[in-house]
């Protein structure tokens, strides 16, 4: 595929990814009717990130690779799976699509009688007071680092040739998953640096200072991910 | 296959969508018995939909293509995979499935002392005053359109004979979780004309007159979809 | 595999499918600890139950073809893939299965202090007075009846040999939740004389007087789908 | 693989289990934010310990086998999969996996102001006064050994070569999220004695006295297991 080609894809997808990941937070989880109980809550918005993901790597797998996470494409280049050449172009594209994402998700939002976007937080991650359950930033750092890279650990291993073929969309879908319902109340869950730029560039303020631990703790465990999982697969 | 073996599949496979999703919706919803938090909300019927879907295309994927979805028969239609005079034939028997599956539901739902068809939405779907958030129509307009394309995008690449084979029900299935978890609050979620027109004629008034927008808005993200996929996916 | 290896093999699946799912309703629904909104609520029970047969249908599917359910196994048999010689047994091993199964539910229920397993219902099936929302019998009818044939409709379709491989199990096992989701309140979901018979024994009363329909419906449904789908599905 | 490869693997994996399944639970079970209801619940929390499997079976399946927890290797040995020479450096791996695990969620579940790991029980499995809902040690002890027994069933069945390739993870990883529907009131569900331990060291007090059952129990259950399922699939 052309190079054009797979940076739509890409595009497309992280758009998706925060669309739906993020679009499901602000939108449906503490929704409030005239009857209690139909939010869909952490486990619902848990489940839409993990199935952005899940969808994207159906559809467009076969274009891209399904990255749509800065964080991914540079594990993976540590890894030696994709080319350092494509590395920018990749995350460019991811945060232009993130961006665009939060963008038509504040169409909607803003659809809504009286919503206020920068009150509701719009699904930035944060720490300390910007934190859902106000946690410090060192146990932000340790969780987002720690949890992305098992995540990309998981997408090196179910990628493996080894694995059974074809399963990987579910595995690494459903990681995503996992890791929200893990991390929610400490972040609200990042372990994608344009996942976090996307929104936080609508909110401004705190979301927007403290975007670079979205970066940089991301960025970090992907690499320890990316020189681990080889070192631990290899045939000898 | 025969047409007619296909458009009874058709029928029996919207049937179950009506009456799965909607099901879930009107009976399980919102449960309120002696103990509190029983109800399935808005993430029990995300699954609901999105399972009538991946149930059926493993049982009739291999009769008809399971499509279930006038949006869809376009959008394939447009992308070249789906022939023109068979497009009719289709959507008449996917709404006529719609509707009695609709028709079944309110046998059972009626069951129930104190129920009142009209006064619980019977699952439809709507905006401004008709919508569960009171989203408005511009905002319901958007977000059908996009949440439409990005479903026929998914469904275009997962069955694309480079996607892993066999998966494709899994994938659209669990999309349409998706767009559930994302936008109930909105409009009740439709990205399906049949499926929004199958409970409104057993309730009348607004679920009618705003009909248009659940006809109108899904087909253009279809046809959006059906011409940006292929262009994006071609091997050159 | 012999016929004795077989029946033991539909005896453990049935006696973990009402372990599992009635175990999840009895012990885990409505559960009420010093924090709200911890219990599974329907959503659970509803994975709870698929999961059990989305387990086993991996797990022995290939010794028994994992029926759990004299429903299902009549639907097979009126298809004309299940030999009839083999029905009675079959059904006998997966009352067994049940009955055992929902006696050791009952000797780990009533290890919490207070339990009272009559007064809990049990998880047993009811209509009328003994539906969780106070459905009439003939709703609960039509129903159990709709619901078991699409049901037994899934199964034939997801393991017709045109259906991708080795998917029939998740199929199955998530159309069994997605029941799940609708019809709890209506019936507490039977679809599966077994199931309704196991529980039954333990409670007595209105849950035995009430397992007629949970035996009739069902096989009315199954009965229906094992002629329909073949009609439906064959090669012409 | 050299034995330093998959040992290294199942210390990562039961790593990612505690981290992740205890995780989800010690952070997000009981989120108490300014609007209700958000909290994961025991559903997110029975969610979060079978992804951590399905997720590490498709990443180190083909390294280690995935077993990450002491029965089911043992269950595995008596079955005849696993050699007895390579059984005690296994455990040893996966509990100081499940070890260092508790200790990255008590760095991070410590950031939050307030937090007191030992009053929140931090995950740990109990009988009595220490369970959920105050079941009886006789009650924990039954419910142990028949959910473990289960459990290593269900790995022996999916994992045999007559079930379908490559679903394996997914059939484990769903099966141990069943076992949590139904029993984290009983026990917080153990089924691994590694995961019983981790959580326990940073506890103390009766998660350290209670501990015996959490050894005793899955084991006896994994022995049964390994013993029965052979019996039941054997072809003759």
């Amino acid at each position: 595929m052309r190079l054009s080609q797979r940076l739509i894809a890409e595009l497309f997808g992280t758009f998706w990814l925060v669309l739906g990941g993020c679009g499901s937070a602000v939108l449906a989880a503490s929704f409030a009717g005239p009857v209690h109980g139909l939010g869909i809550g952490f486990v619902g918005v848990a489940f839409a990130f993990g199935l952005t993901v899940l969808t994207m790597a159906f559809a467009i797998g076969h274009i891209s690779g399904c990255h749509l996470n800065p964080a991914v494409s540079v594990g993976l280049t540590v890894a030696g799976r994709f080319p350092v050449r494509d590395l920018v172009p990749y995350i460019v594209a991811q945060v232009i699509g993130a961006a665009l994402g939060a963008f038509v998700l504040s169409l909607i939002a803003t659809g809504k009688p009286g919503f206020d976007l920068v009150a509701s937080g719009f699904a930035t991650n944060g720490y300390g007071d910007h934190s859902p359950g106000h946690y410090s930033m060192a146990a932000a750092f340790i969780c987002e680092t720690v949890l992305t890279g098992f995540f990309v650990f998981v997408i090196l291993g179910a990628t493996d040739e080894r694995a059974p073929a074809g399963f990987a969309p579910i595995a690494i879908g459903l990681c995503l998953t996992l890791i929200h319902l893990i991390s929610i109340p400490v972040t609200n869950t990042s372990v994608n640096p344009a996942r976090s730029t996307g929104p936080a560039l609508f909110v401004g303020g705190e979301a927007i200072s403290q975007l670079w631990l979205f970066w940089l703790a991301p960025m970090i465990g992907a690499v320890i991910a990316g020189v681990v999982y080889p070192a631990v697969a290899q045939r000898r």
